[in-house]
């Protein structure tokens, strides 16, 4: 272990962990589904320390992990089991916002900064950095990029790949790629940023990313609307889109949710006194203060009601009420997993493919599985549904998983028939490698492979991760 | 010619030109600055005669230059001179648009589709496809993606690349990369595309591309501004886009255009009564009817007066008066052509760096040539100013491209320093290779360089272009 005594000299023993009870938290990931203990975590604290790691690891052929807030749902930032020696490269140290600009809209950031921290930061020049997610609270902004994050407002500002301006990557040589630009426009050869984003840490480190800012929102306002069928909520959202608001989230909620979030939400309702087999969840917002938002709102809820695509609807008259429509939203993952246990899925389909992907799934659970419980929850304005299958009451977590073993595969080759995705916003990691192998046109997967050893040939990057 | 031969057998005798006057359009770009002759013209019909013209000229070592409208201003469609043998494919056959989905807001769009017809179909089940620039009327949708067009909207709906959610590539081995889906969020691998959108032609043939639509706008308020500075024009953009307005152009034009399209114009008048040194003209929009959108642009162009921002504003009262403030943007170049000879860039910096460049280029050229006309105009809001440097009057072309050769040089210098690029929005191919060699991180240059070597071993795609 030459080099990891190295790297402890370089980097100061305390960044650079090797006994037991120091690995274990890097060794599994949040939800307990992947372990693999790395021979180290190395916690550089500059660029020039993440480039001393990388040269150190690639010239003794150890692999490379890296690893942020590890909020991640695919297993990336763990160490693949069966996989080279690894070590975690954890970038918690490189936590620094090195610049805000209110009047560039722009904000430069570390790999280790908090998203919640970089919202902030924005916030206190009057802008808004729009990527929000539940565990924004956690997520650093290295594995937001490396895993282009989406969440609930990518429907109006993008994933994160769309709030990049520039990037500092370490390369598997060590050497930086600089192009940590804040130029809105540039065509000056191949936009390689869009490799190392969404590149799960395979092809480089990213060590700071010039994000883009918008102007911060001055008006919000948002429903908590029954819809007959997911058709009615997609009629609902054509509606809002071309009244020309600006929707800012558009959640599709089905009702076995609601009936978990009331059991285990510790006192959570719904905000609707009917039942409805749909719920939909949307926001509109201005970044003026003049735009009349709530008339636009009732306007076309109105509208909407006229034409059948809405029986009922709650608009939030406070922040207080506003926050406990998105508690139920926020608040969902939790209460799911207290209830039991489930196979899930994160697929995509086209925004007006979602009613036939909805009717297709829930009739191959209840052809499959009929004891399951259908779930399908999620961002029906970008066509991201999350779909679950909850065991029946009682079953052990072991149990179910083998009986619905076929659940997840079945929900992603319908996604993938409608012309989606089988891995919307997750990302591949460990736990949809099969799934790549699977359903991943086959050109694609070869130029993935001719692009990974074109830069990366050593394979010294996250290996046993996202390519199959 | 056995290659060339048997293509004109597959493709049909039209549609594989080999004759001089056939080839002769094909063999300069329009503004007369590239020539270069192809062997043949080809001109498939469908994907799979693409791919036969592709897998013909690879297995011969024929180079394969991919051409649409032409109307590219770095020669990049047309043959490099000192090249190897060539073939022009041009894409304008496969010119269908497969499919419109209003509700999806989207579109499938054939390569060889024209920008305004693009535009067209969009606004007739009431969307917008808001790429937009000056040769709209002849650019295509493959030349548009493959150098990731800019133009005036960038400001509010990003550049070409920004508008595909899916691609169709023929690789430079004749394979198909069927990546067209119209989903909104997919995160299963490398994100492939992003090498062909802005990629030249270097790395494949775009076919056809799944493009976002926009909520089709109810409004739009135009103002044309006299302001006293590029600083003060700054705070005016700053300000506009904190009032939350939906700012979709905003253009820095110096008064030298002005004096030069009130010449060269046809008619066409400055649309303020006093003389400034520097006008504006901003455009804000909306999608919803209810917006206040004059109310807002008189209120915040009241502040900017107050604040000495703003010294004078025109308001288009009528669509007429409108198209006449638009004029005299899109008027420009042609204006500026016939008024003499220029040497001309096309850079972009951060938008907080824009008085900053405007300055210290006024300054270079005043001391290196001060018999020059110094000219500034372009897309403020990102950063993107177009800046020439005018010859005295009489001089030739010829006599002022050799005493001016040093200015394009000066003015990227000063953007690169400025953390800008030296390309903004036009690309490389043939015009800013040298500026590639001695701009472009070198890093950045070896990436790219494995990056081709991976996808075009045998270097077919379009030789001689973006990389140097």
């Amino acid at each position: 272990m030459g080099t990891i005594q190295h790297l402890a000299a370089t980097l100061g023993a305390n960044n650079c962990l090797t006994a037991e009870e120091d690995l274990a938290p890097y060794a599994v990931d949040w939800r307990g589904a992947y372990r693999g203990t790395p021979l180290a975590v190395l916690r550089p604290g500059s660029v020039a320390e993440v480039q001393a790691v990388v040269r150190a690891c690639a010239s003794e052929g150890l692999a490379i992990v890296p690893a942020g807030g590890r909020t991640g749902l695919c297993g990336g930032a763990v160490v693949a089991e069966n996989g080279p020696p690894a070590v975690v490269l954890s970038l918690e140290r490189l936590n620094r916002i090195r610049d805000v600009d209110a009047r560039d809209f722009s904000l430069v950031a570390e790999a280790g900064c908090v998203i919640q921290t970089v919202q902030q930061a924005a916030a206190a020049v009057d802008r808004l950095f729009p990527l929000s997610w539940g565990a924004q609270g956690s997520a650093m902004v290295g594995g937001a990029l490396s895993t282009n994050a989406g969440g609930i407002r990518t429907l109006r500002w993008g994933n994160a790949r769309d709030l990049v301006l520039g990037l500092e990557v370490v390369l598997p040589d060590g050497r930086v790629l600089n192009d940590l630009r804040r130029v809105r426009k540039d065509n000056s050869g191949y936009a390689l940023r869009h490799l190392f984003l969404g590149g799960e840490g395979t092809l480089g480190v990213i060590t700071a990313a010039a994000l883009r800012l918008v102007p911060s929102l001055k008006r919000v306002e948002t429903a908590f609307v029954a819809v007959p069928s997911p058709d009615a909520a997609l009629s609902l959202f054509s509606r809002m889109m071309a009244s020309g608001a600006e929707v800012i989230a558009f959640e599709l909620i089905i009702r076995r949710c609601l009936e978990i979030v009331e059991v285990m939400g510790n006192g959570l309702r719904s905000p609707l006194p009917v039942e409805s087999p749909w719920y939909v969840m949307v926001e509109i917002a201005a970044a003026h203060p003049a735009v009349p938002l709530r008339e636009m709102l009732e306007d076309t809820l109105a509208a909407a009601m006229e034409a059948a695509e809405v029986t009922d609807a709650a608009l939030a008259d406070s922040e207080a009420q506003r926050a406990t429509f998105w508690r139920i939203r926020e608040d969902w993952p939790d209460c799911h997993r207290r209830h039991g246990p489930s196979v899930n899925a994160d697929t995509s389909v086209p925004v007006s493919a979602v009613p036939e992907f909805c009717r297709r799934v829930g009739e191959a659970f209840a052809q499959g599985w009929p004891e399951g419980g259908f779930i399908a929850l999620g961002h029906a304005g970008d066509g991201n549904i999350h779909v679950s299958l909850d065991a029946p009451p009682g079953m052990s977590r072991e149990a179910w998983r083998a009986r619905a073993a076929g659940a997840e595969a079945a929900v992603n080759a319908i996604a993938v028939e409608l012309g989606g995705s089988f891995s919307a916003e997750h990302g591949i990691g460990q736990s949809k490698r099969h799934a790549m192998a699977l359903h991943k046109d086959s050109v694609a997967l070869d130029l993935m492979r001719a692009v990974k050893g074109a830069i990366d040939p050593g394979g010294v990057m996250n290996p046993g991760k996202m390519l199959p």
